[in-house]
Parts: structure tokens; sequence; C-alpha cells
């Protein structure tokens, strides 16, 4: 028996129970893990409400992220070993997996032994943040030095992710927030410069910072009304991610800038990364050197114990937090 | 002297005039040709409307494609002889040139001696229809033999230039058209699908054809409210590209699809291409061999007298044709 977070319907934070349920042993090419610590992220607000891109089946187990020490190994499993300290990249869709629990199964592909310098919490925070964000900004972009980026919602994990790998390439990291209040918690950060863009004139800020050209990329999980800004301070052939959907409604492009621009705009979930082995394996040699190296390092805004999970996904939608929020097991 | 098209004010067809003007001798880079004949771009008529990218200066001139014989030659200039049988591939703006008239002045770099094969008429309609769809179809998305291909407002020059293009990839070309009554046409122009927009189910269709993974690439110059029914038919990591605006309103993205699928959404103009050297001199090549094969032949709609211009821009603008609207001068 294991006590797993569950939850039986959607709704908001209080439908998730901690419950004890008998983990299977893990299958073929699976490795169970006995839990240290979870990694909290938006896609499990959306899930557990409803809104992401795949639906729950109750009772339901949600969570992307864990480190730990493996516990059991299904067959067909090769380089683990019983008593190896592993976080686990997310490589699959809520619904096959949920990772936040005492004892959980995890696919092998997904699994790293992280380097010996994070602590538990450190890896539990490490793959979603800096696995996304570096596969829109060097995998697909190929982010270069002095390459403008624009990152908004720049304090929530994968933002803070993407102001250290635009830092480490060269580039010039532009952190955009809503209001002044987080300005020099970014600037602390690392954000070479931040808008605030309800009190900033956005497009005007970037162009005095760019000389005119505009930014090379834009790298958003909100997507809505607020684009067609983003989008007029972009450059040439510049790129818009967006990596989430924090507004469901339809983003609205104005065809002049797609057009005028040659613009790029791009759907983008890090499993295109995580599912494809060749690409996975580039992604975690980039993260365990830039963690290694120091360039990188999880930024963890609160921790909660594992019977406090409730409030750990209140504070979550509270968009209180600078960094991520992590589960101690 | 020679006579020229010009207009004063923006408008409909009836601003244009046909207007004595003194053509300046070729400057730096330039070639001065004597044309015989005109191709009609629906870019002129979005010029001609103030509805372009760029807004004329009167009194403006306008026309992205000539073909005809070298009558002068500008400084720095190599390659081309007085005589020479020539084509213009546009690689301009409109408002910088303007090459509808008898005698125009045209950038030495866009200029191409095109195939002994080709008609005057022919030469006028190859080049804005075969490099835009080849920028698009081979340059960026690289369709390769069985990609699915959804070619919107097929039976304009463009729209069949796709078609012959992904043909000649061993791709699998599907037109779009709004009602059926081009049907037969669009068969007849080499579509190995028709979709009747207006009349069948076009997500569904697709999915036919497809066996449910949809079509990799998208080829649109209309965009508007259209636009999330096409990218429903796309498969994932698909492509839509928007190459033109006949509906100047903001394309609606349904943030699902582009994150579910990991879309692309691409503006596009084939001045992407057309002035870099590099990209531009890969593109003749391609035209020039699919046209030497057969593979490639431009259609012309209808043919116009010069002083007709005003009815060749009424015929433009009735959506009737299939395939390119020339002036024979």
């Amino acid at each position: 028996m294991s006590r797993i977070v569950r939850f039986h319907e959607t709704g908001g934070p209080q439908v998730l129970k901690i419950e004890d349920v008998d983990v299977p042993t893990p299958k073929a090419g699976e490795v169970q893990i006995r839990a240290k610590a979870l990694g909290l992220n938006r896609a499990e607000v959306m899930f557990r409400t409803g809104q992401y891109v795949t639906q729950p089946a109750f009772p339901a187990i949600l969570g992307y992220e864990v480190a730990g020490v493996i516990e059991a190994i299904g067959a067909s499993v090769e380089g683990f070993a019983i008593g190896d300290k592993v976080s686990v990249v997310p490589c699959f869709m809520l619904g096959d997996y949920g990772l936040h629990g005492e004892l959980v199964n995890a696919p092998a592909f997904g699994v790293v032994k992280h380097p010996e310098n994070l602590s538990w919490e450190e890896a539990a925070a490490t793959w979603m943040m800096f696995v996304t964000a570096y596969g829109a900004l060097v995998d697909i972009a190929k982010t270069e030095p002095g390459d403008v980026v624009l990152i908004r919602a720049a304090s929530s994990s994968v933002g803070l992710a993407a102001i250290q790998i635009v830092n480490m390439l060269g580039g010039v990291s532009i952190a955009l927030t809503r209001g002044g209040s987080k300005r020099n918690t970014l600037l602390a950060a690392g954000a070479q410069h931040v808008i605030a863009t309800e009190e900033q004139d956005l497009v005007a800020e970037v162009m005095k910072i760019t000389d005119g050209k505009g930014a090379r990329i834009a790298f958003d999980p909100v997507g809505g009304p607020e684009v067609p800004k983003i989008l007029a301070a972009l450059s040439y052939l510049g790129i818009f991610f967006q990596y989430g959907a924090l507004d469901t409604g339809d983003v609205p492009v104005p065809v002049m800038s797609l057009l005028g621009k040659d613009l790029t705009i791009r759907g983008y979930q890090l499993f295109e990364i995580t599912k494809d082995s060749a690409r996975l394996e580039q992604a975690k040699r980039f993260v365990v050197d830039g963690l290694a190296s120091g360039a990188l390092k999880p930024v963890i805004a609160k921790t909660f114990k594992l019977n406090e999970i409730v409030e750990a996904h209140r504070f979550m939608e509270s968009n209180a937090q600078v960094g991520k929020i992590v589960v101690i097991v």
C-alpha cells in the first residue's frame, strides 16, 4: 500500500485526496520510485479542472515530476539498479502515469540519474522547467548569442528556466510580467530587462532595447488577447512559441503582422522533445551540463508536505509564486 | 516616352490610367525591358485599394511581373546583353518598382533568361506562381513523397502551381474550393482530390483521405474565420502557411489545435526567398527544371490588351478565373 494523490471528480484544489492504494509491480519498461520530493506543474491544475489536452478517467492520478530512490525495476529496463537516486523527465501524458504519491511507477525512458549536487527538492523541480524551455529555445529556435527573447509569465518555473538558458547562451532575456511587483525579483533571477506589461508600452520598450528591430523569439504559456502586442514586438522572421493555454480562448493573430514579418507561431509541448529518444538525450545532456556548471539552477518558490497537497495546489493558483512549488514526501 | 500603368488615388479598377511617362535610364543594378507580356497579381489589386503591406505614393506605378526584351542595361549588371529575352522574378516591394508598362526598369537581381519553350505570355505568368508555391512547399516545408497538402483558393495561379509542385514531388494534392463549380477544372488541372468547402465537411473528408492522420501542410492565401477548420484537418506537427491576406481580419487560432498538435502557423511572402540570392538561385533552378521537363506549366486564365488594364483588374476581382491573367503589350 502507498499513499497516492488522487481525485474522483474535476474541480478546485479540494477534490484532491490522499488515498491508500496498492501500487502494482512495475511493468516492462517501468521503474518503481520511492518518492522524496514532487514537483508541481500548472498542467496538473488544468488536468484537475478538466481543461488539459487530455481528460482524467476516475479515480484519476496525476503528477509529472518526482525525485526519489529506485525500489523495483520492470523487465527490459537497462542502466538502472535498485537504490539509484533518480528523477523523471516528463515524457508521458497525464492520465497515462501520475507521479504524485509515496511509491509510484514511471516509464524508464524518462528516468535520469541526476547530478549529485542537486538536493531532492531541486531534482524534483528540474526537468519540466528546463526541458520545456530548452526544447523551444534551443532544440527548435536555436537561440544564438545576441538573440533577444521575450519571456511571458517570467516568474513561473519555466519562465525562470528560460531566463537562465537565454543568459547561458549569450542571448538577451526580457522578462514580461503584468504588474511591477515582481520586477526586482526577476532582475535578481537574471532577467536582463523586465517589462511590466500593464504599466509600460510593451512594443515601445522592446523596440528601444532592440534598436527598432524587435525580438527574435517570444515564449508564452498564456496566449489570448495580449498576443497581438507580443507579435508586434517581434522582428522579421520572429518566432512566437505558445507552450501553455492559461487563456483557453482563441489566439487572435493580426494577419499583417504574420504576413508582413513572415512570422512563425508555434504550438509547443515538451513531449515533442521527450518522446524522441535522440532529442531527449540531447536535452538531458544540455540540462545536466548546465546544472553541473552552475549556469542553470532550479528555483524553488515554496515547499509543502504531502498531506498539504490541497494547499500546494491553492498556492499554485494564487500566482504569487516565483519558481517551482515542491512537495516533500 | 513610354505608356505606363499608373494611379493617382486608391480605389476600384477605374483608378488605373495608362499614361505617357519619361522612363529614366536604368540605374546601377537595373535593366530596362521592352515589355511583351505582363502578369497580374492579387497583390496589385490590394496595393491599388490601399490594403497591401506597403502603401502607394502617388502617382503610383505597379506590377510584379513582365516578360520582354532587354533594351538597356545599368552599371554593375553582369550576365545580360541587349536583346536578351527575359522575365522577372518578383524580388521587390510594390512601390519600389512597377513593371506594368511598355518600357520598364527592373532590378537585375530577379531577371531570368527563361526557357526557350515558354511563350511571352507563359514567361510573364511563371515566376510569381511557381516561386511563391516553391518557397513554402519546398524551401521551407520540404514536401516529401506522400505528404498531404491542402491548397486553398486552388484555382488561383499560385494554387495551380502548388498542385503541380506537390504532384511533381510525389505528394498528395488536395484542392480546396468554395463551391463545387470548379471541381472538374481542378481535377483536370492535376488536383488528386477536390473538397468543396461550402458543400462538404472539410475535416471529415481530409481524415478519410489520410486515414485519420490529417494533412501535413496547408497553403492558404485567404485566412479569416475558416482557418480553424483547416487547422483541425492538419496532422501532428502540421504546418499552415498563410501567404496572402484576402481576409484582412485577425486569424482566430484555437489554442488546443495549436498546442495539442504542436502546429506551426507561418506567415510567408515570396520575398523571403527572392531577396536571398542563394535561395533565389535554388528557386530559379527548381522552376526552370520543372518547366523544361514539363512537370510545371503555367496556366493562363485569360489574356487582355494593355489598354484593357481596367477590365483585366475587374476580371481579377470577379474570382471567376482559373489561373493567371496576362496582359499582352
